[in-house]
């Protein structure tokens, strides 16, 4: 089989040049271009894909800095950034922080000393001195900043919704599972809930929850019901958290949503598929991810920005795990 | 607040000197090192970390590909190979293949591009050019191979035992739901489902499902029940599609396990959330994703490997979707 070089010496050119031609970018002569074709043609020449591609320019690197990949939420925000970055050619080099500042220190000082030309953080600090320091484009994801390029949803709004519906829906005993004190999204959720349970003049009360995980939401759930038998509705504060207290309660022999409500928080593709299914607030997770993406690429490629703080707004999403109600009730 | 250019002056040598001495790294001669260090301490200089990490030594790059980060089968591999990179100071370029033949070589090729220094992918044709033509290593995640760097799970043993337990819990009309046919574990799986049936000469039907999307499952799951009413064992092609089948039994008033049995395939953490909790195989994702970035940097650093293949186990979690049996049955 004929080789890049072979061509190049019977066309009188350099290798250069036929790449040239090949990925048909950079300038060459008319008369050049015929004898490169000539000479591929005579030698029935075709390109290795991957040594060809040696010769196009790089794709270009953005950092992804997300939570945590194996929280069901994640994956749909990582997503929509692939798949907007991919269809324009970006890359991107990705990293869980596990929300620790030391572990998003470490990934944004490698994605740095790889030459990325732009960083999506999920981070619970905006205003941190490393993201001050950078002179590329940075756009918050899932988070929100004041001055800065962000995409996120109205995660108090959501609290504030989910309280609303739990009331309106005849709970009388509401128990909020407040999330990591330290993560923004928990933060705003859990405030929004408690400003109408209290507006609304509602007895509340609340179990502090210190992470996301799975497992470990299976203990809050078992000291939920421990602490506050009486709890005719859960605020948990996300799906994951949702779920299981909707399997303890089972456990249990609690009746849902006869005894007790609950409702989630994100919508996570497997909510629906519980029994009975959660109803939850919905955020749009992979248009989100879609968004922040193509808000980066329109700031690395120096283009007029018209918002560059887009907060989309979330939605109840009325399934099994709360009681019915006339719509105008 | 002084810079590494002021310590430099003050101390009389390059900034590249100041750099290695506060970076511990190259050589540097006693008395300089005394120099630039008398010169921090006067100048009462802190380095700035972002500037500082400039000149540590580059994170090396990996390529990792998957099919789709939001099956919930892959985050757990996903997170066993970053957890296992980030540790060892290598950073992962990340992309989803949807099991398309072109992404695959889109990514593998800017992964080369990007002077990655070692790939993991889950590619259903190892034996690919693609593949073949690269000069670095690469290790095969979910998949197997036989020649190559390779970590996967049993998943016709795991077939094989689905359809041992259905059969001796009771099934006796029992429906296959064959996974998308160039989706190499997924044959697997279906093969040794078959496999057993035909050894035990248990009647079968085989529904065929092309891909492994929820949405889709949906559609599967109805027309399963409308085109086989009195199938009595269902043996899933994955824990999602396992989990929209057991959705429309409920839809159906069909109890689980009494009327239909269900298993699932990966064991992913939301299946012990399911109502009834789902019995499926599970697959050790997070560990094996953690030993293919072993590997691949044993492959990488030049260390003599000793398994280059390694086929992990797969085991029956019994739940709450199969009917009890005596052990001894």
């Amino acid at each position: 089989m004929a080789t890049i070089k072979e061509v190049a010496m019977t066309a009188g050119v350099s290798v250069a040049t036929v790449s040239r031609v090949l990925n048909q970018n950079g300038y060459v002569h008319e008369d050049t271009r015929r004898k490169v074709e000539d000479a591929i043609r005579q030698l029935n020449y075709t390109p290795n894909e991957v040594a060809r591609s040696l010769y196009k320019r790089k794709s270009k690197l953005i950092g992804l800095l997300l939570p945590d990949i194996t929280n069901p939420y994640f994956p749909q925000l990582a997503r929509g950034v692939e798949d907007q970055m991919q269809e324009n050619d970006y890359r991107l080099i990705f990293g869980n922080s596990d929300e620790s500042r030391q572990k998003e220190m470490d990934y944004i000082q490698t994605f740095i000393q790889n030459n990325v030309v732009g960083v999506i953080s999920s981070t619970n600090d905006p205003d941190a001195d490393i993201y001050a320091g950078l002179n590329i484009p940075v756009v918050f994801l899932d988070r929100t900043s004041n001055d800065r390029p962000s995409v996120y949803a109205d995660g108090r709004e959501g609290g504030r919704i989910a309280a609303r519906e739990m009331v309106r829906r005849g709970s009388k005993q509401i128990t909020v599972l407040q999330g990591p004190a330290h993560v923004r999204p928990a933060i705003d959720r859990f405030e929004g809930a408690v400003e109408i349970l209290q507006e609304l003049n509602i007895p509340y009360e609340v179990l502090l929850t210190t992470s996301f995980s799975l497992t470990e939401a299976e203990d809050w759930a078992k000291e939920l019901f421990y602490k506050y038998p009486d709890t005719d509705g859960i605020i948990a504060s996300n799906d994951m958290v949702a779920s299981a207290v909707l399997q303890e309660a089972h456990r249990l022999g609690k009746r849902v949503p006869e005894d007790v409500q609950i409702i989630g928080f994100d919508d996570i593709p497997l909510s629906k598929l519980l029994a009975p299914s959660l109803s939850t607030i919905h955020q749009p997770a992979y248009e989100m991810g879609r968004e922040a993406a193509d808000l980066l690429i329109q700031l690395i490629e120096g283009h007029h920005v018209e918002r560059n703080s887009i907060q989309y707004s979330v939605k109840f999403i009325e399934r099994q795990t709360t009681r019915k109600v006339d719509h105008d009730g």
